[in-house]
């Protein structure tokens, strides 16, 4: 079975859990963007997914990509898949007009990756770096080099990779060598290797556009030596550039999408941004990537849930326990232990979608809303979620999609139903754009504690503003949310006295406070979901998000109190 | 890096912590089983497994098992491995000597497998039913089949399967339908589809024999009407038997062991047992294999530990927290969150080796001990423990290998190091012999609440026994452990009541019930190695023990707390 858009889901998500469009269209730049529209786009993106994308998952995996003589070929059908996506108009959905792009909220292109990711992680390896890619030479890129590259990489006829690890300086970027020298005519040459580089080569596009962390010959060590480059796989007079593929790594998963070792070789190059500050322009990059991960998690974890219902409810082992047993084997669906399975992959798929796309609605409202206070408290949310979506919804990917492989017992180790794919593929969610220690790292002793946990709370606070107390239906979540957060708050303030003495604390912890936060905005997203539902009562009634929600309470949020306590123990 | 038999630790334990030769030397069966002749035959198990075994684990994934027209070839070099391997009577270790074997106690063979499993997962499937097959002929097959048979299965010159589950019987033996049918000279014809049979053809051994469940033509529905029949592949006369190989399964890992769709043709084939108790006859054997998974469990463990152990000291990325920081990047061994992965999986893997081991014992115990008391206990430690070991260790191993592979960060994803392939080969010792949801309906349905938890209770008492409350050093755990004993005993009797009028309710907690018990007996072995750490002062001084005794405090024992919440709340 291949992956169907879960298309109510997200509509029930986009307009009556968050009311998007109401909140995007206050802004200028979205006044167009009604609920009409937003349904629209969302549908014509899963007609697309669903017809185009999804029927290639196998393949991506069983066939792979190939590697001959520094060429790359991606599976039968990725190619015709990709320039029919490019033509399409959809790696430009949320560019600029000016650049040729359709100017859409940037919601809708999480909307568009959660449901390519799912459909098949491989081949939306391809595009997915293009949005971050298309900010990163917008915003930091010279005039000359936007004419000539901008509109490609907006549109998405030329792809974009991001050339960062090499074979010594993975997490430690400080570690880089590949060498940047200036040329007479202000062009550079690059030379080094890089490795780890997805869609490095490949023959899904006419050009691919490199954008490479490099050291200029007088720079200082470590990562503020560091300058951004752009090199092209191909020059503007149509020669090919220094820029050879030595190969593609044989990996767990992920056979859809070529991971390739560079090599720059004399190539040419020109500076992104200002010469030392290339991890500044790089960043940009690196923050859509992480949202982007963290979407990738919601998608697989779906795409496995998608599959493990369906076999669950066509396969018949052993009666259930109920009052009345039934005289014949029931579907497995009725089993506790499946059942529990089931309902907690939802919980953690409805959750993050909510809060992957209310992310996704903070973006533009730190980018466009005329109140510098909203702006600021949207640039909060992004900067405190992302890590969080990132670290915790690809743990979850990993750990649900095999779940998931479970419900199908023997069978779902074998390749015929496709679930242990999602296992394999997902693995590297965790690793990539920075491994989850890092994500937890960044939250906790770059962001949080730095002033003391001042700007973090400000960040909760905006989580408890639109509880309701008054209401018995949520009375019990809520003075729990609330007093979640006061325990957290607590917790903060005592690390923060103590990390003055003991720097090594935070690094002990930070695993586990990343992991509270996310149960925290776990419970959020959830009450979101219940103030939302009864509004439509048909998915009250069916026990669409009302299993889920007691997944939640019953086994997803007690967790919180075991991460506290393992913080607690050692202040 | 290959595996290396960690033979100081199977020493510590077996020796000063379990004092195994001590126990086993006073049965009637082992009298000349002295500490001596175990270490020596541990140091040769260790030998034949890191020379012979381990080189080939890589190649047993990469090249993998063909199937051609009904042959199927095993992956370069696995042949002669396994001839040299029953040539050296290591599949006879613990089989009678009346029967060929060498009579010696079980743990020693439980160490073998332990290594067996680490070195290389894969091959260790061959011989890994052996033992089962042996004692479930011993035991119930009759003279003349027992003439044939046997000796060739007790010494491993012929192989042995075990054929249960078919396309739509998995868990639900009850709906088999292979079918038996009585010839005049006594045998029977076999017809009938198996699927999932490890080691169903292969180019190994000479004969492969296989035990099959199936229908006789009047026997009722469900389990109670199979009876269990030996189906040779090659007849005593030297023809071939009615036994096909139609198919091997393409999995997600463990290539290096065929995983064959089986057809009887109207295969010649034996009873083994009385008719219509082909489960109890199957049991023997099914419950051999439960605790031989759950040292498989451990094994991948530890061989993912070692890997990713060599890796953290050799790599380095970023300098680590600490009061006098680095000028240069440090190892990531030094780095908390690593320190962290590694030290608890060590937790896991120490404590597993001790409970194992300690079942291994006691299933000698539960046989040769003249006090039928002490008979009993150890017959209830086997029954209660093996379902723990087999679903909480092999979650272990799935879950910690990819820990492990996490250390590697993006170099872990690759193949190059050979941690993911233990992740995937891991993966589906949570699935075979009884899936871990159905290990934990076992131990919690079937176990402990039928007799309202008196004899499970019985058996905690025996953890409690030789608690030292009096010592300073242990007075802590001690008094935790038997405080946890206490709250899960009553926690039992609420859930025995509650159940007699809510069916379902011990089949929504069986999963955090195994779980509690898990680290209950985590902590148990704990104690145990802590109050033989003093004893040797080489492994208290190196931090060998005290790291993952300081982990198991930490991150691992504080989840009880979660299990038990979680089960509190549906009561």
């Amino acid at each position: 079975m291949n992956y169907q858009p879960p298309l109510d889901d997200i509509h029930f998500i986009l307009h009556d859990v968050l009311k998007a469009p109401a909140h995007l269209q206050a802004l200028n730049a979205f006044v167009d963007t009604d609920a009409d529209l937003m349904r629209q786009v969302v549908d014509e993106a899963g007609k697309f997914v669903a017809q185009v994308v999804a029927p290639l998952q196998a393949i991506g995996d069983t066939v792979g990509c190939q590697w001959v003589q520094g060429q790359v070929t991606t599976p039968p059908g990725f190619k015709q898949a990709y320039q029919a996506f490019w033509q399409a108009g959809w790696p430009a959905l949320a560019c600029s007009p000016e650049d040729g792009g359709q100017g859409l909220p940037a919601v809708l292109e999480a909307v568009l990756y959660d449901m390519l990711s799912a459909a098949n992680h491989g081949w939306t390896m391809a595009p997915g770096l293009l949005h971050g890619a298309y900010e990163c030479l917008k915003h930091h890129g010279s005039a000359s080099l936007k004419s000539t590259y901008l509109d490609k990489i907006a549109s998405g006829e030329w792809l974009a990779t991001m050339c960062l690890t090499e074979p010594h300086a993975g997490s430690d970027l400080g570690l880089v060598r590949t060498k940047a020298s200036l040329q007479v005519d202000g062009s550079y040459r690059l030379s080094g290797s890089k490795i780890f580089i997805s869609g490095g080569e490949h023959d899904l596009s006419d050009n691919i556009t490199h954008l490479v962390l490099a050291r200029l010959p007088d720079a200082p060590a470590g990562p503020k030596g560091l300058s951004l480059f752009l090199a092209p796989k191909v020059m503007p007079d149509g020669t090919a550039n220094g820029v050879h593929c030595d190969r593609i790594e044989e990996k767990m998963g992920l056979h859809g999408s070529p991971t390739c070792a560079m090599r720059f070789d004399e190539a040419t190059a020109w500076l992104i941004g200002e010469p030392s500050r290339g991890l500044n322009a790089m960043f940009v990059m690196m923050n859509a990537a992480r949202l982007h991960v963290g979407l990738q998690g919601i998608g697989l974890l779906d795409a496995a849930w998608q599959k493990a219902d369906v076999y669950a409810q066509e396969r018949r082992q052993m009666r259930a326990p109920k009052p009345l047993m039934s005289t014949t084997p029931d579907p497995i669906s009725e089993h506790p232990a499946m059942r529990r399975i089931l309902s907690t992959q939802r919980a953690w798929i409805d959750g993050g979608r909510v809060l992957a796309y209310q992310t996704a609605v903070e973006l533009d409202l730190a980018k466009h809303h005329p109140d510098a206070a909203r702006r600021q408290s949207a640039q909060q949310w992004c900067s405190y979620v992302t890590p969080v979506l990132k670290a915790a919804w690809t743990a979850q990917a990993f750990k649900g999609s095999s779940e998931c492989l479970q419900v199908f017992g023997g069978h779902g180790y074998v390749r015929e139903w496709g679930i242990e794919q999602i296992v394999r593929d997902s693995r590297v969610t965790m690793i990539y754009e920075g491994t989850n220690e890092i994500q937890a790292i960044d939250l906790l002793v770059r962001k949080v504690l730095p002033d003391g946990g001042v700007g973090f709370f400000e960040f909760l606070q905006t989580l408890t503003v639109e509880l309701n107390l008054d209401d018995d239906l949520e009375t019990h979540e809520s003075a729990q949310l609330l007093s979640r957060i006061t325990d957290l708050k607590a917790l903060t303030r005592t690390l923060a006295n103590a990390a003055k003495t003991n720097i090594e604390l935070p690094y002990w912890v930070a695993d586990d406070y990343l992991r509270a936060i996310a149960l925290i905005l776990l419970d959020w997203a959830w009450l979101q979901i219940k103030q939302a539902t009864p509004a439509d009562p048909k998915h009250a009634d069916s026990g669409r998000w009302t299993e889920p929600a007691s997944a939640m309470r019953h086994w997803v949020s007690p967790e919180f109190n075991l991460c506290m306590s393992i913080m607690q123990a050692r202040l």
